[in-house]
């Protein structure tokens, strides 16, 4: 078990965010309920309705939080200041006085529009700019803490790969599968299994595709994508297996696939951009002539969230950090036919990247 | 089980939402992903991400739903147009597309603060205000349908009580009794248990209190509050009981909550203001000297959630309409020592209300 955050850990985040909101020209942060909030502060209440929660985070002045009455016991913890509201009384006018009335805010990207809105109208004269445009990498570069329960989600979710690979995939179902996933996942130290995609022959086309009642039979690509969180912190990993011996097509598709993964992995170096290592894997795709059926981004971050900055994708130029954890999860996609993706979990070290996926990256052929 | 909602049911929303919309002076409703979408679109993304899907409704043309291509293929049964963007498009000159640019728009509550600021970027003439604030009796009146499903989770709910109130109790923690109740509410026919607070003696003081450790004794006052979803509308009941004979004092404060539902549901009529229902009900409470003891709203709508418009609530002065349903659930809290709060959904109907749930408001004596 990793040691759990502490109030020190939750401060000098906090102070991190306050300095960096000051370096973008910034009054303050906004913290609203979710991967921020727990990041910040250690703190999620029980769940998220329409009663603002909102921790203001300033360079000037120590962090204070607003919370519901009825929700205060429950964030007493935090290393914050408290100020509570009760039902009847204006919530905006009370989370307002948290703020500077002509203060600029980076704000969490999934705040309320409710709540945005009402702070807008409460302070007129303030400005409010999301988190993810205005500190796109305050949760991107993971500590050593962090670094250790996403390199152990990554050796879990390896682990349930290993175990379905030797599974019977001929004569299931996309959905049995998925479920034997989503157990195994549990199985392997998940508190949670997030996804759990099952494509298998033309269904394998939509990067999308989720899971359904077609049976898996001889002769199919199939490709599995799932992932949860360990310890708070998330897995993600794609591997495509074949139902018995690939056509030679499959195998030429597959391997440029797998040799454009390797080629984003190897752009991954502190001081490239994001986009650089996008560049690579769309570079050998498109060297193969399959560039029109690369239809996704290369990658995003993962962390507390399975989904966040920094996304590897044409146009994004901010520089790659030590500790930045994302996915590089190169496809080629063939409408009515079968598709390929191989994704695995990077973190950016000093001098390259560390694959928190691992198992082989060789065109698994499963019974 | 209930008939499926069509796609005649989803238009008629719809229209109704425009309208509402030109009536409040506005150009029309933006809804993003959750229970906006499902009641007017039928369509529920897997999952919510940074990617913005986003439903516009305008009186003058046909709805246009924005959405990541990726999920295009999920998105496609829903009976309006649809309009894609891929990763590197800029989703908000996307999402622009479908706006007036100096337009006016009700906006779901939980749209992502993320996306109402990259709209009110891309379109710097256009404003938005909440939908809680713009329409917010737009889901709040049922209609007969959804009365039918809404009357079976009520009924489910009061099942799992039956259920419950016949076991033991002492000797149980609060944790072990929770996830019988969880337990209870999917064998009774609810897809998902969304909360099961159990609350025993000095726990029952926090009325936001959920579950612990503690041991259930004898002479403890236990306040059980749960519900989930059921064909995807949701239940919501409260019921005070107690470990063997109570006090007087206990018995006391129980009647005055007792009373003080049976006042609130009373009061309950078309045209009634929202804010009648809480008053009948604090003033009961007052009347007995416990008024500070009272301290949260007297009741919040239910339907595609457990929370939304209409909230029984000083100062909320719009006019009950049959259809509304709500919860009505006062409670008196003595810190340290116990609470009560006795809760029903109510429906309004055209001369009063109807109990969505109603096993008896007697205090049970457990074991």
């Amino acid at each position: 078990m990793a040691r759990p955050f502490t109030a020190a850990d939750f401060t000098d985040r906090m102070t991190r965010a306050a300095a960096q909101a000051s370096a973008a020209g910034l009054s303050g942060v906004l913290v609203t309920p979710g991967a921020d909030l727990l990041y910040l502060a250690g703190y999620s209440p029980i769940s998220i309705t329409e009663r603002i929660t909102m921790l203001a985070i300033h360079a000037s002045r120590p962090p204070a939080m607003i919370v519901p009455a009825l929700e205060r016991p429950g964030a007493e913890p935090a290393p914050v200041a408290l100020r509570d509201w009760a039902d009847g009384d204006d919530a905006y006018a009370a989370a307002a006085e948290l703020l500077d009335p002509d203060g600029a805010y980076a704000i969490s990207d999934s705040a309320w529009a409710m709540h945005v809105l009402g702070l807008q109208q409460a302070l007129p004269e303030s400005r409010y700019v999301s988190m993810t445009d205005a500190l796109p990498t305050l949760r991107a570069v993971k500590d050593a803490e962090e670094l250790e329960r996403m390199a152990a989600a990554g050796a879990a979710a390896d682990a349930v790969f290993e175990e379905i690979a030797t599974s019977r995939f001929s004569g299931r179902t996309e959905a049995e599968i998925a479920a034997e996933l989503a157990r195994l996942l549990i199985a392997h130290g998940h508190e949670r299994a997030e996804f759990t995609i099952v494509a298998s022959g033309p269904n394998g086309a939509n990067p999308h595709h989720e899971e359904s009642d077609r049976v898996v039979k001889e002769g199919d690509m199939v490709v599995l994508d799932f992932g949860g969180t360990k310890d708070g912190y998330g897995s993600d990993t794609t591997r495509t297996v074949h139902v018995g011996e690939p056509t030679s097509e499959e195998a030429e598709v597959y391997d440029v696939v797998r040799l454009a993964q390797q080629a984003a992995f190897d752009a991954v170096r502190p001081g490239a951009a994001c986009q650089d290592v996008d560049r690579a894997a769309r570079g050998v795709i498109a060297g193969a002539g399959y560039g029109e059926r690369f239809i996704h981004r290369t990658g995003h971050g993962i962390g507390l969230t399975v989904h966040e900055p920094p996304y590897m994708i044409e146009g994004e130029t901010r520089p790659i950090e030590p500790g930045m954890c994302f996915s590089i999860e190169p496809g080629i996609y063939l409408p009515g036919r079968f598709g390929v993706r191989i994704e695995d979990i990077v973190a950016a070290t000093a001098d390259g990247g560390r694959r928190l996926n691992d198992t082989s990256r060789d065109l698994r052929i499963v019974s």
